[in-house]
């Protein structure tokens, strides 16, 4: 693995000191982690632990995923390919097993097709808006680049499909450990390329989450390398922008962030399974360096405790230098992505609203 | 003082551990503090102790202003009319010695101007754009509604002169010790009742930061109250929204931000004498729980380390949610209101500079 020796590392410089919230099996993993990597950093702030409360500035069900325990599989790596599969596929079980219910919520359908020999799920809902006949959105879904095999994957285009009335095609892409860099950009790009002949680029936009936020700014910079229509907008989700670990708020929103929880964690691990030795700082894995003139308008959102805060807001940044129009939504108290968990939550209508709204305003008709 | 009793308080839930990198004199004072308050609110994350490095991600300046030490005044509080005096006069004595050198650099012409009774200063830039001739900016500046008396005020007034090339009024509002609300507030309406005289209203914003972020919220709502004119747009720089000490930065950002530190410091104390026992959740005094309907196109600006995070977050979703044009510009790694602190920092005249383009979109010519 390719990391840069001057990114700050998983719990660099934390003295760890387990409070009583904190279960012992975590604090073991923790403290194993911490003697792991020793403290490179320059240590210029010494912050104080501290018991950090659920705030009372954000809906029932908001504090509900704010108030959840880490993720329980945040710092266990599996060894194996085969341990790697079996953890992803118990994830993507657990998800799966909800999908019903929420189609059925939103009034959605939800139907596999191959195009150009990739796997794809098309999701439509019950009454498509006259304005978005002709409009259709390109999906790439978030986990760390191996988790949301299948179906699994396919909750944010339900989400996109349902509260926001746009046709969706979700790219189930290839994933490690089976298929590294770049089969799932390729993938994605195949599909791209077919729905272009389908539909108007400037009718269609790329939209998704963490590694799927990631893998929607690749697909831009991809296309704009190979000469490709760009969409007529994009919406990207707290992206695992820089997989060289560089961003603030790896640092300030670690162990606050109760999905991410720290840089260099399960997260990572799955990512460098995907990089698989390449740069890291090659701008189709950390598409923060990458050259943004030229892209289309963009919608990002994160959340005030997400570990990938700053690297939204640095990508914000990047396209707004490089004049293009892009608006940025940051969530009150949110973990990574946690704008996605409940269907139900007004901060969910509020983020997916947000972005249909801007996609309604870029896109063509 | 009319605290809600269910708001963190002060470092709530900080369990102490000074570092090496904190001075003992600080660690008195939070020790102090610590033992001042209460626990009251639920700890429901055990975030541990941690240095934090001067990320790499932003300019050789802003770094230099990350690294800085925390505000020495940060939690000295006077117990006097006076001592607040020779505090505050000693603050802007050290900024006034700063601002020739600033004006001649940005090339902006500050003149003191009495408006119906209220002080003001009229800043203007040496070359003012065509299409800035009819526009007209009136600003209100920060300090915690207590310092930055006089001239000491008007450092945002010159960069946005200089930086955007705008005529600017800034007013000189009365403040406490010996003026506590609603005088800043009153000073602030006669001038804008003044400037609808004087310039088109759709060719004007307000704008401020910090105390004069949420004054330029609070304009809005009183001139919407008093059947007034509003302005063309407003830029809101990281208010002090929300007086009652609710918001998730108080807490998740506090003893990282290295100007206001925490919340119920020298600030929310200076706020108090502002407040001078009037209700913080009269939305005049809080904002955030203004009706925001109406409102005209609004840029807020804050960074990630922010301690007022949430509360330009808040009145961002809170502006959408009201039908109202209003955009987020986010700075990685800033501390609150960072980005007005050095007017050769890339940031400055990033956000200044986005702050221009938004006015010079919305304004009337």
């Amino acid at each position: 693995m390719n990391r840069s020796s001057a990114a700050p590392r998983l719990l660099d410089g934390f003295s760890w000191a387990p409070g009583p919230f904190i279960g012992p099996l975590i604090g073991a993993i923790v403290a194993a982690s911490t003697a792991a990597f020793a403290q490179t950093a320059p240590a210029l702030r010494e912050v104080p632990a501290r018991s950090v409360p659920v705030p009372d500035t954000v809906s029932s069900q908001m504090q509900k995923i704010i108030a959840a325990p880490f993720t329980p599989t945040w710092n266990v790596i599996p060894n194996t390919a085969d341990e790697w599969k079996a953890q992803v596929n118990a994830g993507a079980a657990a998800i799966v097993g909800t999908l019903p219910a929420l189609r059925e919520q939103l009034h959605v359908k939800v139907e596999p097709q191959v195009i150009d020999g990739v796997k794809t799920f098309a999701a439509t809902p019950e009454k498509l808006p006259v304005q978005n006949r002709n409009r259709l959105l390109i999906h790439v879904h978030g986990g760390c680049y191996v988790s949301n095999p299948g179906e699994s994957g396919t909750v944010e285009a339900i989400l996109m499909a349902g509260l926001g009335g746009f046709k969706v095609i979700s790219v189930d892409y290839r994933m490690p450990p089976d298929a590294p860099y770049p089969a799932a950009l390729d993938d994605a790009m195949t599909v791209w390329k077919a729905a272009v002949k389908m539909t108007e680029p400037k009718n269609m936009a790329i939209f998704g989450t963490s590694a799927g936020g990631a893998l929607t700014l690749s697909m831009v910079l991809r296309a704009k390398q190979e000469d490709l229509p760009l969409p007529g907008a994009i919406a990207v989700g707290t992206p695992m922008s820089d997989l060289t670990g560089r961003g603030d708020s790896f640092v300030t929103n670690a162990m606050l962030d109760n999905v991410l929880v720290a840089y260099g964690a399960s997260c990572d691990k799955r990512a460098a399974l995907y990089a698989n030795g390449h740069d890291l700082k090659d701008p189709l894995l950390s598409p923060v360096y990458g050259d943004m003139h030229g892209f289309p308008p963009a919608i990002l959102t994160t959340g005030t405790r997400d570990l990938l805060l700053s690297n939204t807001v640095r990508v914000h940044r990047k396209l707004r230098q490089a004049g293009v129009e892009a608006v940025l939504q940051v969530f009150e108290g949110q973990s990574h992505a946690q704008y996605l968990r409940d269907a139900n939550a007004p901060e969910t209508k509020d983020a997916i609203g947000e972005i249909a709204h801007f996609l309604d305003k870029h896109l063509g008709k």
